[in-house]
């Protein structure tokens, strides 16, 4: 890995840097000029972000921000095109624009969402990334109606979210399909009242789900980034009305194939990023569903840790343990 | 080609048959138990059908009837699995539920829109088919907004018909893409303001649509069914909002392939039969579009001729001349 400090493009990231940005903080100080924010204020620091300004800020589909979109190659303030961290006078470079594994740091006001102050942070955190992104996949682009079907491709956290997402907009059937027969217990507590195990079945997963709904499910949500699991999360809705929605990020060299006629019968393709919630606008309102118990967030926070053990929630993740690990600054 | 009576799915279609589809007419008669058609009025048959009774016709989204859904292999009526056409005492099989091309046909009640009677049928015959297919893939299923940027790729009947869509939505650029530059002319009269011919650029025509629109279209319509111009269809629109809508119908062996992130990247595929229009609940409302001089049929009638001479109306088919042939049966 490149310790130079010069980013080089494709290949690896600049270091050194400070890394993390599922997170929640409060303003210690602003910049000039900013206005939006307060010291005081509470806040979830977001990888990507709003300028409010540009053609996506403005248009009421997109939410990727022409220029604050998550860039993993820049370490650096978008202003002045420098760090706003050092050691012993060598910068140390920023991490997608949130650098969140520090008890401060400095976050461009466009990547920063003003919440409740009344919102624990040490559960509204977890809302800054994989839980807002799985959970917008299915309320704001899939849009399951009361009672429909709903699969969900991969239970990790994001596939869990998106399940939550679908028992909030009142799916009657809620289908897991993950290759691990463990994640089924989990998944109960967030809705998921059927499981498919691919690895069960001699056919395509597409046939056991057309089978179980009477032709196909009315929406379906691909948290794997496994381009198999994307087609046959695609293939498995209902004609006449069915939506695929993809979240789960792809390999560079992956390719997305299917007979056009999967879509002239009526089958909508969608991908989102970080479930087309923008992030100042709209996330302010998904903490307000924590705070009226219509979301839950606790299950999703199944280790805690002081920031003095911080590696010990990289081997949780690392061995696939539990699903958000909280790693508490004042701890 | 088979002149046994009996289909061979998949190989020819059963012969003697009578043809004919996109038509306009009076009902002569009803049969024991049709309520919601008497004799005299006025009818648009449709190649596929609306029953009102299955989950397609009561889902808002679909317009793919189970029971009448399109199909070429069928040539008897539905309820008796009989033809009701025959000479010599040998059946004549139907075509498509419609076989329009003669003075007197039987049609399913479900196939069959009941208009305006004012509506004069020598124009809103056109209605029945690839119209209201173009039409409606605009208005239904792409919905441009004002102001928007459309693509339109194939500029036939079908594709004009879309375009129309698009001047009738009110977007500012409606952008044809053609292999044939003759067609530009032509196209300029249903709203087509911008042409590209692919032929005339070293670069894939999606790069010639990103740079013309800054990042790319905000709808486009594929109405040829050729795969490289529905996958061009698809990513020429612009990340965060834009939505391709496929029409033309595809090869068998065709396979529509794409980068899964240019689906992340919030782009939405859709493809549409029909228009997305529901024959009988929905037919009458374009009728009345033509009736309000909202959308302009005459100008997809190029040719008429009395059903004496319908070869001719082929023949300007087969030599791609004009757009529609009037095939008059009073003529």
């Amino acid at each position: 890995m490149s310790t130079s400090g010069k980013p080089r493009h494709g290949q690896t990231p600049m270091f050194p840097r400070i890394f993390g940005h599922e997170a929640g903080g409060i303003v210690e100080s602003v910049g000039e000029g900013v206005t939006d924010l307060a010291p005081g204020d509470h806040v979830l620091p977001v990888f990507t972000g709003e300028c409010k300004d540009c053609a996506h800020c403005k248009s009421e589909e997109s939410n990727m921000c022409n220029l604050l979109r998550i860039n993993t190659d820049r370490g650096v303030m978008i202003g002045d095109g420098k760090s706003r961290f050092s050691i012993n006078g060598k910068p140390i470079y920023h991490f997608v624009g949130t650098s969140t594994f520090s008890e401060y740091t400095v976050v461009h006001v466009g990547c920063l969402a003003k919440i409740n102050p009344a919102a624990p942070l040490d559960k509204v955190c977890v809302l800054s990334c994989g839980i807002s992104t799985g959970l917008g996949a299915t309320l704001n682009v899939a849009k399951p109606t009361k009672g429909s079907t709903v699969a969900v491709f991969g239970l990790g956290a994001v596939g869990l979210a998106a399940a939550e997402g679908a028992r909030i907009a009142g799916a009657s059937r809620i289908i897991g399909v993950d290759l691990n027969a463990g994640r089924f217990h989990e998944a109960k507590k967030f809705g998921v009242n059927e499981f498919v195990n691919p690895k069960d079945h001699s056919r395509p997963v597409k046939e056991v789900l057309a089978e179980m709904t009477d032709g196909g499910v009315d929406r379906s949500i691909e948290c794997t980034g496994n381009v198999d699991a994307m087609i046959s999360a695609f293939e498995c809705v209902h004609d006449g009305w069915g939506v695929a929605v993809l979240v789960g990020v792809p390999h560079k060299d992956a390719v997305f194939k299917t007979h056009p006629m999967n879509l002239l019968n009526e089958r909508t393709l969608k991908g989102t990023f970080f479930g087309n919630y923008k992030p100042r606008s709209d996330l302010p309102s998904v903490v307000e569903m924590y705070m009226n118990k219509e979301l839950e967030l606790e299950k999703f926070i199944t280790h805690e840790v002081p920031f003095s053990e911080i590696n010990k929630a990289f081997d949780y993740m690392l061995q696939g343990v539990g699903l958000r690990c909280i790693i508490r600054m004042d701890g």
